[in-house]
């Protein structure tokens, strides 16, 4: 099998599992309980608090555990708003885990802008500026998309929102654990993030909630997590998760070159050897290390991923939460693609056990498949009539 | 350690840890992606979920998956109530799941009914068709208290619930795995479980929906779970839940006569043994098998619990989700107790791994140090000398 599409779920890191296990068997304990093998259980979360806080620059009160990077987003996005109304912005590249939110609250009567992105998938931060109202409540932009790895001026819109004390969230589901994130130094206010996706467990993810923003709960019940998210503590899912960033953390440094210098090669080997592609999104520092997302005109994503899965090889045509719908991607539309060249975009996306033998195999795969694909297109074969 | 405290959460089966261990390692893919070895991860999630529905006597369409317990009750409780507003009925003996939700329902303007309970904590179903108005939205009442282990007439009160077409959700977390249900033979519209209450892992549970029934989605986003539940589904929890699950009704009919043995046996020695104690909650086929709740008269819970603690027996006072919160329990109150027996009450809570021999050893520390605490008791002291 080769995979590539860590954008979607990662292999789990040997050391997660590794931190995990004794929790599922001797220290079981409910860490809500009074007696001293709680105590422990209840320690060991607060040690993966503290190593989560410390992986993002924030303080330990300030990390809350939730069930994944969805529940973290419903949790921001609607958690700061409340019974007032009134306007909240995003952007246009959004995961669905943030844009149907607003789209959810937009039914409800709040007032919704979507921030335009350039061909490189980039928000203007002058548009943001532009954007503000007095009766704006929330602000909420990815920090780096999980279709063309557009890497968003988090800074520059932080700033913005602290300027204005309007409430600052981003979705860095795809960003956490494979670029470096300060969260005070980038002044953001909230921040949702995914285990699964930096080689920890599915099921689990954490909502960083700066000191004194306004918060309320959406899960009642419980006392758990400061009174603000009720339910059991996901034991060996924190644990899993914490061990998992501490990895991803120390082996950042040299990944980062790594898993890029892989990406650019598979961008350039693309370009060059197989005719009609396109890159889709930024170059260089403005793109995710893992993220390679192309058009191959005249073929049909849907279609070219199946020949590639009968050849074993795992890519997407985008966000796999949206892979049973056939509708072109919002985030290649709002690049100003056509949706034609939308439904021809594949996501591969490198991680940590992808290797320079991954990309030769990969290449050796996917040039005569889409060299057969275009042979068999019915698109190129009216494109080549119209041209003569 | 002697661990009594199966209510607070159980053990992880073995069977339920070696089900989940391949889906920690060789299957990790996202099971919403296209390629071959994504399905057979969605393959496997769909088994786990016929699994389920079939231990409770529910369609495969009909489970949806959950973080836990708590967001199944919030979500059930939630997404039936639309902008209408309205009535909504519960009792006075709910988990803090359903209980802080009716709460926060009655501050965003619902109009709420507690039902009362009589001494054992059981709901007269009288009092619910009494409590129903033409306004009246949901009823939701727990299936089995987490306190005193009272099963309520579920049967009764989902009979009138549907007489008048009134969604019926019931919080089953403690009983399901442990006593036989059938959703439809008792009429249940929605039903929320958890799988560390039954021997699976923590992070997951279930809702059980019946079909038709109107419930709009809590969490925003990717179209998971039939498009009512965003979020990658946590595939490890998902298959150690329906493992877990499998296991225990495998189990049951030998367990539930043993455990309700080793309950039985444990509340006669303590009523026999020890001085000043009264059994809370109903005996019999009214009482989970695993529960005995007593109150031990002027010995004050915490400090008996801190004393049982450091002698390795992990029991609790009564819910672990709410162990840090000194009131009196809300349940004990509800059954009429005085705040002073109320904060007397200790919960022991059996299950698969606990044998007679533990009963045997749980009585050789409780009996003296139920009565050195006595000896040391300033109300029992008071208690004495009033009798003179």
């Amino acid at each position: 099998m080769l995979y590539l599409d860590n954008a979607a779920t990662t292999p789990l890191h040997p050391k997660a599992l590794e931190a995990m296990m004794p929790y599922f068997t001797e220290f079981f304990a409910n860490p809500s309980s009074v007696y001293a093998p709680a105590q422990k259980v209840r320690a060991a979360v607060g040690e993966a608090r503290q190593s989560i806080a410390d992986a993002i620059g924030a303080e330990r009160d300030e990390i809350f555990f939730t069930s994944g990077g969805t529940e973290a987003d419903n949790w921001a996005i609607k958690g700061v708003l409340d019974s007032r109304g009134g306007h909240i912005i995003t952007s246009s590249v959004e995961h669905h885990g943030v844009l149907y939110v607003f789209e959810h609250l937009k039914k409800q009567g709040f007032e919704v802008t979507y921030l335009p992105v350039d061909t490189e998938g980039l928000v203007d931060p002058a548009s943001l500026e532009e954007a503000i109202r007095p009766d704006t409540r929330l602000i909420s932009v990815i920090f780096a998309n999980n279709e063309v790895g557009s890497i968003q001026p988090i800074k520059e819109l932080g700033a913005i929102a602290n300027q204005h004390g309007i409430p600052f969230h981003t979705d860095a589901v795809q960003a956490v654990g494979h670029l470096p994130i300060d969260v005070k130094a980038l002044g953001i206010d909230m921040l949702a993030l995914s285990a699964h996706k930096f080689y920890g467990p599915k099921g689990i993810g954490a909502l960083y909630v700066k000191r004194g923003t306004k918060l309320a709960p959406v899960l009642h019940g419980g006392a758990q997590e400061n009174n603000r998210r009720a339910g059991t503590e996901n034991v060996t899912g924190i644990i899993g998760m914490a061990a998992a960033l501490r990895a991803s953390l120390d082996e950042m440094p040299g990944e980062f070159t790594r898993v890029s210098a892989l990406r650019d090669r598979l961008i350039n080997e693309i370009l060059e050897k197989i005719p009609h592609t396109k890159l889709n999104g930024a170059t260089g520092e403005k793109r995710l290390p893992g993220n390679v997302n192309i058009s191959f005109s005249f073929i049909e994503g849907e279609l070219f991923l199946s020949h590639l899965s009968m050849n074993d090889c795992c890519v997407s045509t985008g966000s796999a939460c949206s892979s049973n719908a056939h509708e072109p991607s919002h985030v290649l539309m709002a690049m100003g693609l056509d949706s034609v060249l939308a439904n021809c975009a594949i996501r591969f996306s490198l991680g940590r056990v992808n290797t320079e033998a991954d990309i030769t195999n990969l290449m050796s795969i996917l040039q005569p498949t889409a060299e057969k694909l275009l042979k068999q297109s019915v698109l190129y074969d009216m494109h080549l009539k119209n041209k003569r």
